[in-house]
């Protein structure tokens, strides 16, 4: 089970997208919104409590001064996969990016791209297929799916140009 | 009462010139390890008992993905002024800046300059000015001592062209 | 009485944030152009006479080469609040960020976030607060109604996914 | 077992800090130097053969343009993290950064902070802890141990104030 | 032959123009689709044959996290041309700047500007003219046009004040 | 007559730099300093009163929140030369390059490189030289100085090599 | 007399607000193209008979690699400023910002803000108002309506509320 | 025949690594400082002449403002290689790079890594192996050690380790 966090209702449309990886790849999860800044306390307790939940990693989504993928992974041993994302607040995401990446020694946050939510649903999968050999089949038929399309995109290419 | 906190006892050369300010101004304070990523419930309490235990400002110090000044105004209604620090692991002090700065909406930090401790400290002393006559009048008068400064540097300057 | 002062109508739609939120938190407040380019003389007024017309906190907006908060930081020992504005002519607000942190030791300026008037607001209430219980009771109502609104959000993601 | 990668024995000092981590947290490892950019096959062929060598998870440190976890992370299905390192030939970190955390959606690289190669152990070790019990519990122990530092850290800031 | 290859049929519509500039100077080329991250395999085949199939210049262009053009120029010793692509899941650009430019000592690669597909084209001829004569007057011819486009430009410029 | 002011004491070992180069180029000058955040009725008075005190240009420098320059421009007509510094307390100099360069319209400032006193110097020059023959005829020497070094290097080079 | 260059038509509406300031100020001006790119013989013409054409000030508008007003002013002893524009294969403005204001000691570039041709025109008509008094007193003037456009402001202000 | 210009005495330690490389690969070369700021007309005459000289390529070194590559590419058609120099006076590199990278359409300057001379040369033995066989030949050689220098790598990281 991959427990999906963000900050705001207004960032799901960037998580969405963890959620539809995880889907794609088999992998189940739960989606919620737990605020770094506006629900501290209910942070602390989600943080906590989530591996005696079950959950095998999370994924934390936020913008700006972004203190949610950090702050969770302060508080669990789990592996915490944090998703910069370009909020409106941003500065052209390079806050997002820097608040949740460079995190001191001691507590690491597993770090995708700016608005990389995709890539945080396939991470999570892959961690989750280090022990469950049928996500690590899904995981190979994906990348061999990633193949196929740029085949795709070849013919493509040759038709319209 | 002022508290200063920060999240590494490396930060306290930095922290420290706060401390000074607040001596020089006579605004009493105390001096704290309070760490967002290794002590996370330990921050919890002391934010959250901050204003009943009498303080009035915190001034909170970090450095790299630096949370511990966002992470304590979103557990008080105490002003909270934040102090990015040129930690080791910083990249040139744009996280720093970046990750207290950026605070979303509904929670402030009163951000001051990289390493402006010092200027921290008068921004407390300013903010307990604002109901203490006599910590105004000493910020009244440091004011006049930074005026004649310039007066000496421009005699320094005449001397040793 | 907490004053907003801004360096061009253009910023009224970002500072009026700062407005509202002082007056959903019941301090008062005016507001006026006062600009360090175009009026510096006016300026050296507002804030030289600022604690004697019985204001306690500035909220000072300005986009670009922004001066204006820290001019009016280095002319009174009230806090300054200052709000870097996206304005028309800033390089993705970068200017108007550091303009306005990176003031020299001596003279603080309070500064939010790239846009964040609304937190300027807020912060100008807590420094209000911190001698007012009236307002200090309000922030606490704030700061449940952020929490309140997490939970409004999960409904929300529960229903509409 | 974890895979150590790097590109130059220039990065060795940086990544010795993953292996004391994966040694302190009772992780297995290994450790070579594999460059993407000279010996390009060398590391395709560590790269595929990777999970059935019986590894779990790649650590990858690259400085400058650095193609190594991202081009690892292409050609297995194995969590891969990066670590960005501040080479000689870097721009202040920034090159190092961008281009192991900015993959594309498909391909994703668990990147850490600058430098942050004992984070890279540690996450590695949250990874293998999803499944094994004694690695788990060893993290336990190692968040109370950055705990302890702190109060450790208050004895002596009050000692030397 | 100069082979044009491009990450994605997304990189198509700025790649285009590299087609353009060499078709303008009388070079001929092949386009096609070779993801560094996607197909891995498939781009060292493409790189390790180039030579051999007769190109004389390499152009790829890449966004984000891009290490095509890195990754062919540690495959081959033909000259490649770099062009750093401003792609949706790009940070300004920045990212698709710094891991094409930033090539560590012993495999160049010749960048080109951010989205500089037409120079890359005008590059790739120019190094086709170092021993092609025809394509060398053509690049003279191409100089002069660009010089006569300034006439008519000041021609207009009268014109329209 | 040139007036060359400064912010600080600790900015004069770049501020020099001016004064050697009107010195060379044989244009009269005069140094002090005046703090735009500590002497700001000072710096008005100066400003004020530039045109009247027989000064023709005013060169400026500052770092951090270097607001001297801009300050100075508002207050006088005459053309104001800004030299962003790096001094200790900047970011890398951006701070002080931006909060210079960045004027809105209406208040030019004439900014030179970072740290580049020197330029300034020779810039005020070449405004003298507008209207003042003699230092448009030591302009054209200086101009032919910097060509016969470049002879003088080559000559270097070869004996070198 | 000023003469406003730029590099391509496509600058024209930018620095058009030069030519528009220094027509309100009573400036002669002549407007041309010329690109250190594609004429650089040109270029080297009009430069070395600028002074000779009765020139006192160029203004040079130019964006990206924005060569432009480094050359001219490599070429020249008048006094050259140099407007960075935001043009379209611009990465954010910086690259024309830089590679206009760090010119190396020796030539000197007054450069203005991002695309701000208002104020290069601006301070071309201080610099001819250093020795014109009559534009030296329409400067005065200008400085006055700035000014009163800060009151016209402020009504509005109060009116809208 | 490769030519290998800079602007001043001061770039030549780092340039000299392009004179190492093209040394080891057996490909001839000048060295010369030519420099766009204070030599601009002999640069021209150097740009211009460089084909009939018997140039094949040209390798041009600057920092700061860095015009050189550039405008000797707006000179020429043949291929010129422009090297980013972290000069004294530069602000970290970023202007170097950004001058000699953001060439406008028509003009492509080939940019390697900031003060990658040394791929400057082998990019330029690259370009003239495209014609040369036995430049070629040297080239593999040269890419087979970088290989062999990864095995010692690897020997010595077993042995120290």
């Amino acid at each position: 089970m991959v427990g999906i966090i963000m900050g705001s209702i207004s960032d799901r449309k960037v998580m969405q997208e963890a959620a539809e990886a995880l889907n794609e790849l088999g992998v189940a999860f739960e989606m919620e919104i737990v605020s770094a800044h506006r629900t501290p306390e209910r942070m602390l307790d989600y943080a906590k409590t989530a591996r005696s939940r079950g959950l095998k990693v999370i994924i934390a989504g936020a913008g700006g001064a972004a203190h949610l993928p950090g702050m969770v992974a302060s508080l669990t041993t789990l592996p915490v996969i944090g998703v910069p994302i370009l909020s409106s607040n941003s500065i052209d995401g390079w806050d997002s990016v820097l608040s949740i990446l460079q995190m001191p020694g001691g507590v690491p946050v597993a770090t995708v791209a700016l608005n990389g939510a995709k890539n945080a649903g396939i991470l999570a999968a892959q961690i989750v297929g280090t022990s469950d050999q049928a996500v690590a089949r899904r995981l190979d038929e994906y990348k061999q799916e990633l193949q196929d399309k740029v085949a795709d995109m070849n013919k493509a290419l040759k038709t319209n140009t």
